[in-house]
């Protein structure tokens, strides 16, 4: 952060960190898609692969519009999720234990990601860069979706063992 | 996660993820608190404490339900959190940069929060614990309330900004 001076500034090392965020979920998803027994997660997983990769596209256009080349930043709270789906995959045998902290690792990565379009959004308008509000407003939508979709089979999930 | 085998492993893995997580927000929010100069977002910060300071004693009451004794583990994706915070109170100097940032981090952490208290209770409904869903839906509440006030600060400021 010793770079950030403005609020333009803070507003581009956000978006460094989202895009190197949506580029490491790119590579998480396939994995998480093929380590699921469930063909609902399996679909919602790689669903929301495709949209990341329009997502990540968008993210390339508000670099854009900013004049700067595109660029990622390592975000630790990101990486940390990451490593906790890949440490869930390696350890937890019982396919629906797995399938449930799968579920749950996704789901906390929607929050995270929507926490952080919701701020680049405001700021987009706070520093007047009103293109870049739609682009970031389109891959909210998406995340917004996502999660309630995951929310959705996880209910299931809960339902069916109460049944 | 070597040791999660079961649904109530898997529950008892993310509380004591939590348990941790709340015990670092107990220590970032005086931080916070001290490094704006702004008196709304002050009272936030200093608000969500005294809540803080209930929810760590609700999750006590959790491991007490399972007959476990309180205990945290580190989570890597809230240490990242608590890290950017950190980071940018010691490198961003313009005091309204910085109330941004922290603001921005402070609904990263509601978010994360939020997403876990959902996990927590959908899985505590799923093993037949209860006695802890009204607790971790009082927590639940709590984050989401504090999300929603943070909120009304940033788009204050965007609206003061825009004005």
């Amino acid at each position: 952060m010793a770079a950030v001076k403005t609020m333009d500034d803070l507003f581009l090392h956000l978006l460094k960190d989202m895009y190197h965020a949506e580029k490491q979920v790119l590579k998480a998803l396939p994995r998480m898609a093929k380590n699921t027994e469930s063909p609902e997660l399996k679909k919602a997983f790689e669903t929301h692969l495709k949209e990341t990769e329009g997502q990540v596209q968008r993210l390339e256009k508000v670099f854009d519009l900013m004049g700067k080349k595109a660029q990622g930043k390592p975000c630790a709270a990101m990486e940390g999720l990451v490593e906790e789906g890949k440490e869930a995959i390696d350890e937890i045998e019982d396919a629906e234990v797995l399938d449930a902290a799968l579920l749950a690792g996704a789901q906390a990565v929607e929050h995270y990601e929507i926490s952080r379009y919701g701020t680049l959004i405001a700021w987009a308008k706070q520093i007047g860069l009103n293109d870049a509000v739609k682009l970031l407003d389109q891959n909210l939508q998406e995340e917004k979706n996502a999660d309630k979709l995951l929310n959705d089979l996880a209910l299931g999930a809960v339902n069916r063992q109460a049944a």
